[in-house]
């Protein structure tokens, strides 16, 4: 028969934007690999600039960016990596967003509004990105916008986990800042030994004539350790007004757990006093110092986005990192 | 210069599949037309053959089809007539399902799932399909699956105007089945004058030991009409759970109110026999005479569809037609 | 150099829909494998659901489904299974339909029809299917519908071997039960040792005045053991009206032979009445036990199949499985 | 509201490549129009450059090219012209080629081949066309490799009306030089009065031990006019062969008929001296001044192509020009 | 016939996003509109929001953006807006994009280098784009790397018009900083009269052993008016560095002309230090007031592509606006 | 675990067309292989037929084809050839045009023109092409046009190592026959060790009055060898007119040196009595005999494109072989 033959093998390769060099050697370190040599700069314009210092010829490529602010350069470059990887004839190239951007605009809210999520999916996928992976999607729809495999991942046993050593389990009730995020709560119940859940929302007192809407909880909060939490904290206004809620309403203190620490300007201030005991979040956006206070725990989200590198590498079944179900 | 020119002009035509004929008649007569002369029939071993009987070059092309069981069968009516208008050169196809079909696996809820709910969307687009109109997604975020403009059409306010004339304002609350449909909770409460709200919701009463997981309901509804609302009924089983659930919690009556009537065995005889006052649905799906039952109230959305296909067609603004907010 | 090398490897897995169990069964079995662990089963509205039990992230995949009636049902399972691999990171996904539906409206027969065998391909693609593995396609054409490599595997060398055990090869001829099968009958004259060939047709005896057109019979069978093809046997009309019209020729006796057993009703009532002494077919589509008659020979193309996917996945040579000239 | 309205209006222009520059004028004498202005000829090593004259925005553009030798350049050109059209902003582009270049290459006869017929609808998609006529595609199904509206023109209608005043119906067969043309065969019969049928094949006559395989005729051909018909005459072996067994089988004479004029020599020299009484064909092809001889009849197919053209413009109802059921 | 038949009517919209309001009032002016009245502000982690306040149905729909540093978000509040057109069912979507983002990465200079050029093209496509309009692009076969229509409108023709009243035009020489604007130049030449041309180039003087390279000026430039002309005029130092030398070299004076004034730091101070005469430019960005300088003209962009836009939405014949060749 | 596993292995082939046996068997004796058997030729009417005589699944396949004239049916074969080895299941299609078709339509020069090399792009990508490997590009943009990994060789070091070796490197000077080709030039200077510069080009001579327009050579060439680039040699007019030029201006002789010898005619006899002392190319394209003459120097590019080829299957760094600074 003509030809050549040889054998195959197959290489990973992870490159990573600028956005955020510590996760990136974090999860470079856990795999126990160098980060793919890469030239990034701006032009004096603005335009980016990427060349990777080596060959990435037919490798499993893993490229990595954060979407902190500004988050329409990092979302940029990060397309322009994926196009460099593509004409560079890497064999397959996942992206990793461990923060989707524009993961909120997702649905038409009213007529005349874009659907953004998905031209962010859709520009992944021009751009010649095979793969999707993601941390806490906002809604999880989104991974019906990205036309590949996504493969979800959870940080909620992270933080759980975490939060378990902080609380007195016997005493402790889950609580979601509104009404759209109970399904998450629940599967947070279930890591906290079944604690009971409880809700903030806007209510009426139909029993008081012409009262005003107020923001109540429902659900036992007196005298409990409340965890409160939520997928992201951006400016920090829902939640910490949940904090105070919840204080009024009679309980003992409160810890706020979220994934994402998107942290946009008050959210530290208004965080660090809001009378939770601790925030705790995970690092998929960075936090510059500035943005630091004392009640804030980061647990690293590295650990969970290399194992899901390295099972996607070697075709493991990695559900067992996207949730508890399966 | 060279050619001929002519006036242009544009011609609605509204074709239907073999569903739901009642429905395709009534929103021919809302706008006053003959429905597209048109042949479908099965073959013996099942496939589908469809045939227009008179020319679509250049119309501006309306397709509808209902989605009830045998599900899959309607589906694939309808994108063999969506390839047929686009082989019979049609200017423009809008694909009119008033209940998506596959919009509740609308995400993989665990490890290797499909989502169905986008590859519909995909089918759509692959047989030929340039717009779609649908009423009341299950999720919003369906609207991000299919790649072309979607007109989101809201059957609460034709719900909401009957039901309003069948209670007492001042002794109404609205009730979710479940938590996750709050947020359609809260436009009800807005068009019903403000009324509370209540949830259905599983809990354990942390104040009694070993106590095992309930339904419970949160909210005031103790002596009060509850209006329980969903988006689709189809085996009823829950609904029916939370009707249950409310009259124990004291509820005076209950009347349910539903977009999609899928009603599959035994929806039927659960909801005649739940001991709700009444239960209002549109007919965005067909009821045979054997799933009717005394309580029913079935309202048309034959004037709603209507209106945004004539909306469309002229190019107007129609989004009062989609939401209350736009 | 940065990365992670490994060895390459590669794994194949079949799985299958549920309209064809017994095939399913057979290929693997032939392959000496499982079947991939599934789930999939109907929700109450008719929505199919499709999970597997095990990672198929990487690997080779073949998807069989059989289209018996409600082929629609069929079809679309096979459709979100090919979504589910896709989604779930298998590598490369091979559909495997055996019988191809829709193959018979492969083309407009007149104006304003669709051309559903294309729309077929085309879904599949849309789904995520790399590759199509199919056995006698009603036209060969249909390989050019799929934007991919098709195999197209044949039945004859299956159906003639063994019909060759059955007849006098001195005494047989070859029938087409109409025009447009001639060059596959004369590939079964080749293989049942240069048989001559004759044909049913419609015609008028001009030699008459006022004839009217009749069925009539072309080339010798009187006294002759005759061998009547068809790629495919849907209610049977035609091929036992071609059996009478080749008694009343003369012929000594009659053998059916047919790849696909659509078997619409009243297929077997008339196939087992209209004098043929052996129905030859294999099973491609299930033959439920109500359709069996004493008349019927089922062959297996299990073993086609598998000696086809093995090939596949061992980049061989296949060429021998689909034609005799190649 | 905002912007500019104005009246929508459209026009129609016709392109023409240089290959058959008679049918073009013919057609837009048809349209009683000018043809686009256009530059088009060859740079010195044979690329091809096209420029439009006159401008084409927002046209309904038809694009004209024959397809004799060198098929391959008259199909980069009208490819390239193609291009043109939709970079120079034509609203609509309709492809006619009347002589479908690589029909016959519709399917891999064998392993390892290409399917050129459905590579060149694919390059016309890729050009930018949305729309393609054609006359008597070698197989219907090509219509189904064009992902977009086919207009399938039959040119029987006009060969049959013309053949109709050379011949006694009364004592005319139609005939078809294989057994794959028997179908269009059976519509020709009807348009001359239900006229008899008859084949050409090859085949080996059983009751003469170790006969050799010879072509034969199949059905009533004695002293009467033979109509042999084909959809194209490429270099003439075959139908000349159908010839001289005609002739030997006793018929009076023959009129071939056939719609695309290949003619590849020694096309011309077999036909003239084959014994036919007279050859019929259209101009879908140029037939130049060498390949003319005295038994040749060239019908226009001018008009046929203008109706369909002005019918597509005008958004009429064009499939009386297709075929004879719709 | 069935279905309603109407007048068929068009209307252009112009939509503007945030980084060039003037350029956007002026276009406006000149076509006597209003822009469409849009909201489109920054979410507080940087996400960008847009919604149009009138419905854009059947639109041409023309969406003006320019972009200055941030160009990241500007280039994606376009890309945002394009899709929010395209959900709005707008028609047809032509982009104006006066300066074309990262034009000057068309290539790969170096291996694995992306060529974000051609990114920012298929972006615009996958947003929803089906046109584009740009000024002037760094290198024409940029046209190329849009799969549609681009009109590539020419400034030189406003330049040369304002730069003829302010030389003797017996007296003057057009000047290329680098070896790759020749042909650009000539153009400008046969616009002031025949003018000669000149370079700006490095070389060796190899008459002289050991020179270094140095920035030598070929042509006749000594006593006579030099108009120096780039495309754009990013940090301006190559074209600070030419007015050196053709001071040095003896030219009377030097006049600056240039399309694009990116004018990064410093290249105001750069500038206005650099000795020229005057800086003429057009207003395809925007020139903040810091920017400013008193050898600074700006000539207004936007009655060329007023005109432009016009006659696109007229199906005018507007090359005249795009080169003087055609 | 369900299925198979099997080592993975990957296999190289390369076919090639019938414009350039030579070069073909050049590259495979450089790479020590046979080329893949193949079947091709033209049918009568000119449409090619190809076919593979081995298998191909699985394979990383090159397809090679020269396109000298004529052009069209060289690059038509080519893309059936790609369409052949999709269809027959390569697993990676590698388009090796050394010379790329049509790369001078590169952009729109008017309105109303192709981009036929963004056309060829497509078609190729449509056939089914993942990469493609050409030599000396016309414009470097054209690398843009292809959606896929593109390796862009140069042939500079090949030619420019030979030239080194028959001139004086110290009385050289590197001339480019127009302005559009300085660049390269200058990678030529510095590959002959810093020799100095000169161009040809159109200018008036603006102290002289009324002089016409004339070819002027710009830069130091008296007494000295002058090296003539250009990327590829049409029909030789540019270039032997700037041999004249040069002699005129005092050369003492002069090498032409190009990649692409096109050589339509009158090229040979052009450039064999230019006057120039040795014309040096490639045979990216053949030069059959009649157009060789004695000064003709051909260089073999087999051993680059044998190189680029091992190093694509072999994922090394084959940067080297595509620029200097890379």
């Amino acid at each position: 028969m003509s030809g050549i033959k040889a054998q195959g093998e197959k290489r990973l390769v992870l490159a990573s934007g600028r956005a955020h060099p510590e996760l990136a050697q974090q999860i470079a370190k856990e795999l126990d690999i160098e980060l793919l040599p890469t030239s990034a700069y701006d032009f004096a314009n603005g335009e980016i600039y990427v060349r990777f210092e080596e060959s990435v010829r037919g490798t499993d490529a893993f490229v990595l960016q954060a979407h902190p602010a500004p988050i329409n350069e990092w979302l940029m470059e990060h397309l322009i990596m994926v196009d460099t990887l593509k004409r560079a004839s890497a064999k397959r190239i996942t992206v990793v967003a461990p923060f989707y951007p524009y993961a909120r605009q997702d649905k038409k809210h009213r007529g005349r509004e874009p659907i953004s999520a998905r031209l962010v999916a859709d520009m992944y996928k021009t751009a010649g990105a095979d793969r999707l992976i993601s941390v806490d999607l906002h809604t999880a729809q989104i991974q019906g916008f990205f036309n590949g495999p996504v493969d979800h991942l959870m940080a909620i046993p992270l933080l759980a986990d975490y939060v378990r050593t902080r609380v007195d389990l016997d005493n402790v009730t889950v609580v979601s800042p509104d009404t759209g995020r109970v399904r998450v709560a629940e599967q947070w119940a279930e890591r906290l030994g079944g604690a009971p859940l409880a809700f903030v929302h806007k209510s009426r007192d139909v029993t008081v004539p012409n009262q005003a809407v107020s923001k109540q909880v429902v659900g036992l909060v007196e005298n409990r350790t409340c965890v409160l939490i939520d997928d992201m904290i951006d400016t920090g206004g829902t939640i910490s007004g949940a904090v105070q809620v919840l204080k009024n309403a009679g309980a003992k203190d409160v810890i706020i757990a979220a994934t994402h620490a998107v942290f946009s300007d008050p959210a530290a201030r208004r965080l660090s006093e809001s009378g939770a005991r601790e925030v705790v979040v995970t690092n998929t956006l960075p936090i510059p110092p500035e943005k630091n206070f004392k009640e804030l725990t980061v647990l690293s989200i590295a650990p969970l986005i290399a194992r899901a590198i390295r099972e996607v590498f070697e075709d493991g079944s990695v559900t067992s990192l996207f949730d508890g179900k399966a």
